[in-house]
């Protein structure tokens, strides 16, 4: 998507030298717009560990990426150890950054599946890049394809009423969570670019501020008219028909619809549902968990430390500082995820199009994957 | 309550001096414990307009106050203007801080009616004093009859399970909102000053923090057991049986029982009733609108300053500072409080007792109000 006018990914190869891979370094937005230059394994990892780059479907981009440069290294380096160790070595590396992101390990399987193919190291980094390549554009095709089926649904809704639609999204499931588009944003975008009169409610996301951050960031490099809000005020805003529809993302989604995504996503789910609000999760299919039946029961959900929610974190005089909110000696518990059950949810929109959230409707678009 | 193991009202003559009101400044918690004098009715008003002071209990008791040190300077000044135009002159300034707040004029029509019964300069400064007490004694005394029915309450719920009594509250309708006890809070501190064991999941309200800020404060001083969350996480421990009853406070009730109150309780209200969680409103009858009959139609929903959303000012380095956390460019949009209809309040806990939100109900206790 945009930025300043200019198109971006949020990890691309750099053009004269595909010995070193771009990405944007988010932990300075929205103040900072960083592009950091990764040459190394080792650099790579920190950039996933340390959250220079998040979301699902980025994270697995950038373990595809570090597993290119990896080949790289194990050239370099096989007068010492064997390129097999080299690999193996570096697969671990990178997948120890985020143990619990699926798409991680995912993309790093991958990488060694396709190394494993070619024959002469040589044909191994070539290999390597090509795979690295694959999964960024599969990523961005995906969440292009989410934008084009989610944009025909705004287009009914902007149909069957005067004056923008009022989208309410949460968190970041934008294309800074992504390769490009986004997940939830993707049909924002589409739709945008179409021509469709649009405006955002974006939700700010303590305890990390994702949506103020990021969200507003994007939307507004784009060009498109949105609003921070508090969490708190979604209700508000359903209960007084400032909310046409709403569109998040997911963490995990069981194949029987039930949807895991940042803490707060129930809430405003259940007053969705309260004010017969549309309540739409947009997804890849990489999203979807096949072997999970019942997300309440069995989604783990993570408890972050509680500094998230005892300080706030932002811009003062140009430096990034914490300030502290609530009593040093006062307990906190910071949950990052919840479940909304399906019955919560109006629809899915996938890469395949929009489905139920149910294993009957999700299973007939993904039948390759059924249990 | 308590500070530190000692008893503090929120506001106070000095023990020593009746022409000086002692109160607590609000702006430092939780970092610093203030007590600032005042002496004149622009102090007072300043502390009331710059929120030293806030909350609708202690906003009728700094106007009380204020307008008896406005009788003070009356007796000074009466070689200047007479006592009578002094006094309308104080009434005014004290009005004009905070002109939504029904307390506020309450408080001042109240001293005026009864400095008008006094007939010297002396007596008038007499009256206003008692007035003063009284109003700060009354705020207090029905707080407390709000924490006597409330806790028999909490007690009910203790019988039905083992293990703490996980109440959880939004915002601050504690002790420093009112003279003490507070309104929520008043169940919570009745219960725990009894013995029942309790803990008290406390929202951090954004965006002005007065959770984590005041609510999670006082908590600890008086030792309730409690943990800061974020607003957002409020529906997740709902749905995981992590909350047995809510308790906040309101802002304005409709005598049909319609609750306004900070933003979030909304949301907070949905949740609970689909968890099937009592949702009770704790309130002196001072808070009851017996003119106003549908909220969601009637009660004006005050819009603030969006800078509230796009920083977050906490502690740091011994300073209190406002970090940035939106893009500056981005528009954001700031409700201060919402409106939850009266189906989803289980009950209203008053100092006469509790009864349901509806019209039949509440008149029934406040016979004398019936419109």
């Amino acid at each position: 998507m945009k930025v300043s006018g200019k198109h971006f990914r949020t990890i691309w190869l750099k053009p004269d030298d595909q010995r070193v891979v771009h990405l944007i370094d988010q932990r300075f937005l929205p103040h900072h717009f960083i592009i950091e230059e990764v040459r190394t394994v080792e650099e790579m990892a920190a950039a996933i560990r340390d959250m220079h780059v998040r979301g699902a479907g980025l994270i697995g981009a950038s373990a595809g990426y570090g597993m290119y440069l990896g080949a790289i290294e194990a050239i370099c380096d096989r007068a010492v150890a064997g390129f097999d160790e080299h690999i193996a070595c570096a697969a671990a590396q990178l997948s120890a950054t985020r143990p619990t992101a699926v798409n991680l390990s995912w993309a790093i399987e991958r990488q060694l599946k396709s190394i494993a193919t070619a024959k002469t190291a040589e044909e191994k980094i070539a290999v390597a890049l090509h795979t690295a390549e694959l999964i960024a554009d599969e990523d961005a095709e995906h969440c292009r394809m989410i934008g084009q089926h989610g944009s025909k649904l705004i287009r009914e809704f902007a149909q069957r009423k005067s004056g923008p639609i009022n989208v309410l999204t949460h968190c970041n499931a934008g294309w800074l969570a992504f390769v490009d588009y986004g997940s939830a944003t993707a049909p924002i975008y589409a739709a945008h670019d179409n021509g469709l009169p649009l405006h955002v409610w974006v939700t700010e996301t303590r305890p990390r501020n994702q949506g103020s951050k990021l969200t507003a960031w994007e939307l507004g490099q784009h060009g498109v008219p949105h609003a921070v809000i508090a969490d708190s005020a979604a209700g508000h805003l359903m209960q007084r028909g400032e909310v046409d529809l709403v569109i998040v993302g997911s963490d995990r989604t069981t194949y029987t619809g039930d949807v895991a995504n940042k803490i707060g996503t129930y809430l405003e789910a259940v007053a969705a549902k309260a004010n017969n609000i549309p309540f739409y999760v947009a997804l890849p299919s990489s999203s979807i968990d096949w072997k999970m039946r019942d997300g309440l029961q069995e989604i783990p959900i993570e408890e972050r430390g509680i500094d998230e929610i005892k300080f706030a974190d932002g811009w003062f005089d140009g430096q990034r500082i914490s300030v502290r909110i609530a009593p040093s000696e006062s307990p906190a518990v910071n949950y990052g995820f919840d479940v909304t059950p399906r019955h919560l949810v109006t629809g899915l929109i996938t890469e395949r199009g929009v489905c139920e959230a149910n294993e009957k409707s999700i299973c007939s678009v993904f039948p390759e994957h059924a249990p």
